[in-house]
């Protein structure tokens, strides 16, 4: 079967593949306005649906919602000096209201961090007050010079938990908690392996005392930051005189977190999943897990796939009939490149043999069913199969492009070979950290817990002090 | 009972009350962004309930949520004359990105017509790709002067409905449909009683052959308008060249529509059933509907707290128990000023007498029940009663705001007296609306169907060609 809509190959263009995808699945368009992208129906589904299910795991961890404005008074910005020096070069500046000019400039907010603070800052007096848990749902800007639908552009959405405690050691298990949060996310729903570790100081947020993160390898072995949460300790409440009083009755300024996904997980899903075909979605994320193609309006065929139909969404499956008026052979082209995890055809030459066909959207594998099977177990079955297939390859893959190096020289030549997540140990020194980075752009991905390779740091040969992953990013 | 908040009396500044209770129930607050709002998490709960309602109506009806850019390039705004020239003077411009001066200055959307025109111009080719309906929830921003908690502020959050249709008769039949979705949405759901109509020339959208239009009374007899839906016939086709082919092989501008609803609607709320103990919500919009409160740790009261609250949830009805180490008289008062609808007291002498307390937030009735009783059916239909109760309320308080006017100075009695919603007949002429609106600002909220009251318009005396209700309007 040949899609209807050229599809660059993987292995030939994998970046010109990845666009292709992006376009035939209807995922993302460019729009008129540079660096913005329109966020398509199939592409907002899969938002929604990640949405949905991490919003339910940050309410189940009593976080609240709520909403802060788009807008930040540039002297508001510019209280904590690491923030507005890591932000200041990509924030748009609203300059003009009306037709006005207006007496001080206002930034679209690149991150909330001085807006919640400000309003933490009138509503928390005392312990009792405490903790806060905020998260809030939004769009956010930065000036990015390139474009690339869901990797990169000026304007994205995403989600930003923002948390306010009494104490040091609650504050860090909410930042550790909410990364076991996005891990689990990546590794159970989206099917991506990811590994977890904290980012060295040179790739910390800026303003964060330190910064946990979760990191995936794409199919290419280039990595994608996916998911990252934030200790802020007490140095945001200083900038912005956010205090209250403690159990001891003495002012005390209070410990922040923050952290954050954003509509890049949907580009994640893509350069893990996807084939030459199109997306490839794992069920638990698919918007829609099964269409089912009725081939010719028989009467038995239609009554055949309406009650099939039913059945599965009775059993939470969400199914529908694609009854439009296209040929067949369109219809499975278009739930094969928009990656409907499962399709189910209907012919009346097989239900006359007492059949169904049923395919996988990830192996491409046809399944001849009777019809006296039943289905909506046979299908839960097989998308929990899928999911788990669909993990396990994304797992072996990336072990696969794991590696490990002893010199500069072992790296150097891994990543001309083929990147992927490679681990070497490293003094802690920025020097070595930049120095390594001359490879091609390598980068440290996250200093990881794991059992140290060597003694001595790969870049400057005196004593290791941390196992890194490092790799080349998107 | 008296309220750890203070309320000022609704009767002795509405505007005040307003902003008190909108405080006092942590719906929002002010922010250093000026003219921007801060959703605090009962208000933002809020708008997330109204989200989930509207928008399963929405799909229901084959609607597809995305996402358009928030900014608009100046050039792309310009091309609709009416709609430029309705907005500009209310937006902000973004005229530096990151430490430069754009090149074209970009505006941040107040509405997005233009967006989804810009995308439907490369998306739409044959009479085959229509309809498209489309729907996104987003914010936008129009440059206000004042600032009033959800009723008027520079950024607000709504969505905007975009649709485009082979037909004019598709086109106004989906312009009509969605208003019907938004005249069953307040008074069904959010027990307000409203009147649909059409708007005059004057007060229609920028850009639209006809805006129709859903019109809410407040308790002190000011109106709102609470969502609007736009045909546009081929006018911004036009503008922005967005053709197809039609069924004749023949090219063709397309008919669009669009239609919203903003968290406007949450100011409505307020306005219409609260009181001076705080906020009321009708149980169909709340986002917590039973509070159930336990007096004192006793194990029994605790035990059956836990009880009726599993109970509860587990026949669909969003209660919790407020176990905080408050006391149950501040516990009440938090509750009544942030509006849950019933709350259960359990306390030991009740127990031991087989009772519990049932208290209507609406009426602030309290009702002793028997623990025999089966309180899940008893709740249910409580909520029910209150639903129903407070609708009934609200339109009897509206029946006795309504008024006939035949001559100006009844309508200036009128207005002198108790402003309301005001029927009289008009010419239709612009001269005369706008002689209208000299008496204290009255305008035309919108046209009716009713029958007519006179014959004669009752400005200029010539022939009567409308029934218009009028009003003061936020």
């Amino acid at each position: 079967m040949k899609n209807n809509e050229a599809i660059t190959k993987r292995e030939d263009d994998f970046a010109k593949w990845y666009t292709d995808v992006v376009r035939a699945a209807h995922l993302a368009d460019y729009s008129s306005v540079k660096g913005c992208i329109v966020i398509e129906p199939n592409g907002y589904a899969i938002w929604e649906k990640m949405q949905e299910i991490l919003d339910k795991e940050f309410k189940k961890l009593g976080h609240e919602n709520c909403q802060m404005p788009l807008l930040i008074p540039e002297n508001l910005l510019k209280k904590e000096t690491d923030l507005v020096e890591g932000f200041a070069p990509e924030v748009a500046w609203v300059t003009k209201g009306g037709e006005k000019e207006l007496e001080e400039n206002l930034c679209i907010r690149p991150t909330s961090e001085t807006l919640f603070c400000d309003y933490y800052k009138n509503h928390v007096k005392s312990h009792r007050d405490l903790p806060k848990l905020y998260n809030q749902w939004c769009n956010v800007l930065r000036w990015e010079k390139e474009t690339r639908p869901f990797l990169r552009s000026r304007e994205f959405l995403w989600q930003e938990g923002h948390t306010l405690h009494a104490t040091k050691e609650e504050a860090e298990k909410e930042t550790d908690q909410m990364m076991g949060v996005y891990h689990w996310f990546h590794n159970e729903i989206l099917a991506i392996p990811s590994i977890r570790g904290k980012k060295t100081e040179k790739e910390k947020f800026s303003g964060a005392e330190y910064t946990l993160t979760n990191e995936a390898l794409m199919y290419n072995g280039v990595t994608l930051q996916s998911g990252t949460s934030h200790y802020f300790g007490q140095k945001f409440s200083e900038a912005y005189d956010v205090k209250f009083t403690n159990k001891e009755n003495k002012e005390e300024y209070a410990y922040q977190t923050s952290w954050g996904t954003t509509t890049r997980m949907i580009g994640g899903l893509i350069m893990v999943h996807s084939d030459d075909y199109g997306l490839v979605l794992p069920p638990r994320i698919a918007p829609k897990q099964v269409v089912i193609i009725p081939i010719g309006e028989d009467q038995e065929v239609m009554e055949k796939a309406s009650q099939i139909n039913e059945e599965l969404n009775h059993h939470q499956i969400t199914s529908y009939i694609d009854d439009s008026k296209k040929s067949p052979g369109f219809k499975f082209a278009e739930a094969e490149v928009n990656g409907i995890p499962v399709r189910i055809e209907i012919g009346k030459r097989d239900l006359a043999s007492s059949h169904i066909t049923i395919a996988r959207r990830d192996t491409r594998e046809k399944i001849l069913v009777s019809t006296d099977t039943n289905l909506s177990s046979y299908i839960e079955e097989l998308l929990e199969t899928i999911q788990k297939d669909m993990y396990e390859r994304a797992f072996k893959r990336r072990e696969e492009l794991t590696f490990e190096a002893h010199t500069l020289q072992e790296m150097e030549e891994i990543l001309e070979n083929q990147p992927g997540f490679i681990h070497a140990m490293w003094c802690g020194k920025k020097e070595c950290e930049e120095e390594i980075k001359n490879i091609k752009g390598c980068k440290s991905r996250c200093i990881t817990e794991e059992q140290s390779i060597d003694e001595k740091c790969i870049c400057c040969g005196k004593e290791a002090k941390y196992h890194v992953v490092w790799g080349i990013q998107y």
